[in-house]
């Protein structure tokens, strides 16, 4: 049985595994500290097309083909597909992933969403519902400019706790076995496919809730979530009885540099020290100084395909054991924000550990 | 071992019952035939807020209270809310639901997300996951009027194909077993909850895909969303093995009467004649004459609360012995439907039976 730990922790009784993934990104991350992590670097951001929206959808279904490329599985062996985005309506999604026919059903959790539908898709798993599922998620900078801030014509001034969002999509192959059995992998006429390993397991996760310390900075998105990210980690301690030194490392979506240190100082004042543990996604990406993103990236596609391109790798290659990912989210929308409501945070944390033989 | 019949379908080896649930409308609603049957009808469309928009996040929040109260259940015995709205980031959710702190797991399925919310909350529980889920959904004909077309001051003409957006929300409380236990009760101060009989049970489902005829008319939604139905329809026969005249009623969430049409003939092209059973939340909700909402009722709302006040009536009384539940979706919104994109649709089953012993 799947054990419930309080009501918001899920300890899995057998793993589910990220079977495989796949990255893909705009220039500017390709010019990042981990460009060349990246499996595909646009060569501009409109990836050919001719809206930032259409371009956004143009990234999901990249990431997707690229990550069925690698596990050698057609659209027909995935169960469900668990995507979402930034966009009102998620059109980036709708209008993304149609192609693949795949039956979805949609997640939406602001910049936690990359969380949210690996939380879900491994409930789908774990709970006998499917076999393989597949996780996708974006972001791209003009369209969530667009969508949230200014027109990006009007050049207007970005403060220094704002954060630079991502241009990217990460998408993950959920499985409940190591590898793709040779009867598909055969069908499918790449046999070899057959002995690629999972590159992680997911062993658990914690599902956040809504935090609200009534901040109303949407150029100040890292502090806005801090606080989700603090309750959120505080009650995986409690529910899984463990410590920030059980985890390489414990890292977070996209607080950037600002948001961090709230949250080091919020768990602080709850007794648990996260310093030597935490990383952020949104830190990793960009080069602050060479790159002038101010305190980072941000977006449903910095932490996904930072999970992708670089902890997974870390987790492959064994140089982590153990890492807790976390996903971070600012509620917000235009209208909420013109309206003068706060901006609310919500962040989903998951196990994943390293398959690599000691 | 819960089944799965294809890939897009469910078998639950142990059925999820839909313990309790409520229902908050507006004045046009309560106005209409179904009016007498809801838990609670607004005085005016506002529910004493400032925006519309924090008015429909007061109808969640509504709902919520009504759905926990009539089960006697308090926030923390459930564990995860499933939840979602039409609004751009999903912002009726957001503010509405904060203060029960119940982890959150946000879906965004359109109008369908009443399905796709007791779909995944169905998972949650039938995987072992939860003992007891909330699934809330809602919809405001005003906040959906500024977050799809005009501005209603503007006054515009609505055509005959066009849809009236139901103001309401519906919450459901799932559980995995058909009473609460007496300790819950006891310790909640209302024992006499304990003997209170579920209302319905749901016993499988059918995950619906993307579906894009490239029909653009916002204003006939009815047709943008059928062609969905009928392959969620089609792939739910097969993979049940069932007819339409296995099910006392086959009840699509908002394909209006123009939709009706559409969803009836493209069926029997496939082969099916669903012309006996068929019935749409769209139609009963609203008396098209006297009220003037031309093709019928629409939103994530108007599917939950007839679900909520009519559809779970039936059941619980015996009337009906077993449905198939089926909110349909437009995946649109302002900037796609600006941008010259079609209106893709999406929709999800789910096979409610009654409990009642025969």
């Amino acid at each position: 049985m799947n054990q419930s730990l309080g009501r918001a922790s899920i300890c899995l009784e057998k793993p589910v595994y990220i079977l495989n993934s796949a990255s893909v990104v705009g220039t500017k991350e390709g010019e990042g500290p981990l460009g060349p992590l990246f499996d595909m670097v646009g060569e501009d951001d409109m990836f050919g097309c001719n809206t930032w929206e259409e371009a956004e959808s143009n990234l999901q279904k990249d990431a997707v083909y690229l990550a069925l490329g690698k596990t050698g599985l057609k659209p027909a062996d995935i169960s469900f597909i668990f995507a979402g985005d930034l966009l009102g309506q998620s059109i980036a999604t709708s209008f993304g992933i149609a192609t693949y026919e795949i039956p979805l059903l949609g997640v939406y959790g602001a910049c936690s969403t990359c969380g949210e539908s690996m939380t879900v898709g491994a409930m789908a798993i774990a709970g006998g519902f499917a076999e393989r599922v597949l996780c996708v998620t974006s972001s791209h900078f003009a369209s969530a400019e667009k969508e949230f801030r200014f027109p990006l014509e009007y050049g207007n001034q970005r403060p220094l706790s704002s954060t630079w969002t991502v241009t990217g999509s990460g998408a993950f192959v959920l499985s409940d076995t190591t590898v793709i059995s040779k009867t598909i992998a055969e069908a499918n006429g790449q046999p070899d496919k057959a002995r690629t390993q999972a590159r992680a397991k997911i062993t658990g996760m914690t599902v956040g809730k809504i935090v609200d310390f009534g901040l109303k900075d949407s150029m100040n998105m890292g502090a806005c979530m801090a606080p989700s990210a603090a309750s959120t980690l505080e009650q995986h301690f409690i529910d899984f009885g463990s410590q920030p030194c059980d985890y390489d490392r414990i890292i977070t979506g996209d607080l950037g540099s600002v948001g961090q240190k709230v949250l080091i100082d919020l768990l602080r004042e709850k007794g648990y020290d996260i310093s030597a543990q935490h990383m952020d996604c949104g830190i990793e990406i960009f080069d602050a100084e060479s790159q002038d993103t101010h305190a980072g990236g941000s977006g449903c596609g910095c932490s996904a395909v930072t999970l992708s391109a670089y902890i997974l790798k870390q987790l492959e290659e064994g140089v982590w054991k153990k890492v807790l990912f976390m996903p971070t989210g600012a509620l917000l929308s235009k209208t909420s924000f013109n309206e003068g409501q706060s901006v609310p945070g919500i962040s989903h944390a998951l196990i994943l550990e390293s398959i690599r033989e000691k």
